[in-house]
């Protein structure tokens, strides 16, 4: 039943069945929270063997260094390795950092904008722009608002961004880079294809040091089908002549535990050198026991791989309770559409245009706490009002399937009352 | 014997002597290192009990919060009244971090750079000046020179900054603040004066938002005489009418484990909001596990004080090495001066003008390796070139015995040879 091929008095109707459905639902006095992409506690408890991995006598490694000291700015040697393995560069294109990788991306911007970029005249002018695929990563846009740094959106495509529109901007010698999660893109899910990396690689930017941050905050975090296939970036940079063009990340955020994890960023030589430099300035080394404890945990990639199948399981039940909910109660209606992602943290979900905002409103009058309208585009400003992230991992299923009930009621009561005229 | 007042030919009957008494050191093939501030091995082993406290099934703790989890960008509550008495201050008043008050520092002041501070008019301009207490400590100093901050030197005296020298600088509006490190000072051993706190806290400064870095590094790190009382710089400035002219900082790098520690910054709960603001772009929060650990390692500030007795047991026999040797090779010989700190990580030694580098250069040829001259003083400049730091606390008693011998000969040597007019 297409609900925009209704007439007024069976939209009434309808309108009528749903509230009343409504109320049944505000008056079980819900407390349901769907807005974090965190872990939950089962996949945080699946690497707390790591915690006992690094006692007393067991802090130093293969070269005798004591891991208990200061120093290693650029990570211990054995993290290195692993981790350029996880990023598919080599050792020495790895910094290996303390918790987080966002403080990586946000120092190498922070660090573009007071000290310029390998490649650039130095530090970023006050005027500079950045691409930023929509919807997207709120922690992203937040750091470029935060540096002043203009935001320039492109659509987001099945296979990545639109490059005809990235090819354009990024012509513009005031256009310093581009945002991209390459894999199980947040909120999409998208995965970036081959074609699309190479125009990235290839393109001609107006900035000699224009940037890809490429967050691949997903890199193994598939839902079962095991994790999809990426190009290298840095190689496709390289090849292409740019080496120094991309700026690629990682974390162990959403693999062991999510405050206590393991950051890191692969690049040129080059740029890896240039972060070591600012990073000496604001650091005494990262906590390298940390990366000790998670070096033996995992061992190898394979270790990695073989976990992140572990998470898949936990995880797998969770999305497939979204996507039931939503196909079940939205499908057909003419109102929604939504990813179904093989992998990553969140399902993104477009209804009708101006109605994301009541739909949540209306969900959170019944209890159920949904991430703001507009978080997932720079600003907070969605334009069309249309798009809605999903977080499943942090709720159990029957909380999701509940969460779930009251998102797609408010969601269609919301776009229901549009066509009748009845919101703004 | 003053070797300022021996004739010629005595200088150079004396020369002869050292020299021949350096070919047998060299003839020795040392290799010492006295240049880290780094705590030696067993130091650190006193804390290795903190390792095994945080296993799995021991990761949240009072309120249910899974401190393996995202958040907490401000500290877990246990580890903030822990430290806020560490810092004597209150709960709401201290920020907990990650393993770096450098990296705290270095965020403040970048933070200033491109945000400002409360109170002030904006992100600090071009041009901006920072008072310098010299000699002092060399990561301070290239924080400022990195961010471009001029930097004004005053001299250390017995019992902190050259006050007058400090009120005169301070009334400049381009003056925005000044490094102390108040307890057992950064090379010079010196801790403030109730009477320097207060003019610290009172003094008129022409810009509003004046700050005094306040890095209580050694806080508690004496030499077996208990720690030393300083004043309560938060209240000083409070009570003076300016509660956010103050950004204290400590950590446990020097108590636990140097790479793997826990950092605190204390200040008014303006500048703590203004500081997580900061905080919120670049950080996920902190490591919490790590905070637990130290905190049921520690349980109160009695734990802390009961642990520092134990650093102090095996640092106080070290310091006594350097004091020893420098009391007994160059007492009364007329070129050189040195403290005898009560607790801290360093000694520092002036010797007669112009002799430092060319000391420093001749231990080095004779295998031990001493911190560049020039270290202690902004831009690396030592204008009298005269003072050398010693860093005690990483060697043993005899690597010190040994490499104190030769610093102590290659000082004389250096001098004589200037006195003789063959140096320079």
């Amino acid at each position: 039943m297409d609900l925009t091929k209704l007439d007024p008095l069976a939209l009434e109707a309808a309108e009528a069945d749903l509230q009343a459905e409504m109320d049944l639902l505000k008056a079980e006095g819900l407390k349901l929270d769907m807005t974090r992409g965190k872990p939950a506690p089962d996949q945080l408890s699946l690497a707390d063997g790591l915690l006992s991995l690094t006692g007393p006598g067991e802090t130093a490694w293969e070269d005798g260094a004591d891991y208990r000291n200061y120093g290693i700015l650029e990570g211990i040697p054995e993290a290195r390795r692993l981790f350029a393995d996880f990023m598919g560069v080599a050792p020495e294109q790895v910094i290996v950092g303390g918790n987080s990788s966002l403080t990586m991306m946000y120092d190498a911007l922070s660090g573009a904008v007071l000290f310029g970029m390998p490649g650039g005249e130095g530090p970023w002018p006050k005027g500079g722009k950045f691409i930023c695929p929509v919807p997207g990563y709120d922690r992203h846009f937040a750091i470029c608002e935060r540096l002043g740094i203009e935001m320039l959106t492109v659509d987001m495509l099945d296979d990545g961004p639109d490059m005809q529109a990235v090819e354009a901007l990024a012509a513009d010698p005031a256009v310093k880079g581009i945002w991209c999660v390459p894999k199980y893109s947040n909120p999409t899910g998208v995965t970036y294809s081959e074609a699309t990396a190479q125009r990235l690689a290839r393109m001609r930017t107006g900035a000699a040091d224009f940037r890809i941050m490429w967050d691949n905050a997903y890199a193994v975090h598939h839902l079962g089908g095991g994790p999809a296939e990426i190009p290298n970036m840095l190689d496709l940079c390289d090849e292409a002549g740019h080496p120094d063009r991309v700026l690629m990340f990682g974390s162990t955020s959403k693999i062991t535990h999510a405050g206590a994890g393991v950051a890191v960023m692969a690049a040129s030589e080059t740029n890896i050198a240039d972060h070591l430099k600012k990073l000496f300035y604001a650091s005494i080394g990262p906590d390298k026991l940390n990366q000790l404890r998670h070096v033996r945990f995992f061992q190898s990639m394979d270790g990695i791989l073989s976990h992140m199948d572990k998470h898949a399981a936990i995880v797998k039940p969770k999305f497939d309770a979204v996507e039931s909910a939503l196909s079940r109660r939205l499908g057909g209606k003419g109102v929604a559409a939504w990813t179904t992602p093989e992998g990553g943290y969140f399902v993104s979900l477009d209804v009708m245009d101006e109605c994301a905002s009541e739909a949540i409103r209306l969900a959170g009058e019944a209890g159920v706490k949904c991430t703001p309208a507009g978080s997932t585009f720079p600003y907070k400003k969605d334009p069309r009002d249309r798009n809605i992230r999903i977080a499943p991992t942090l709720p159990s299923v029957p909380e999701i399937e509940k969460a779930m009930e009251v998102l797609c009621v408010s969601v269609e009561l919301a776009c229901l009352r549009r066509l009748l005229g009845k919101n703004r």
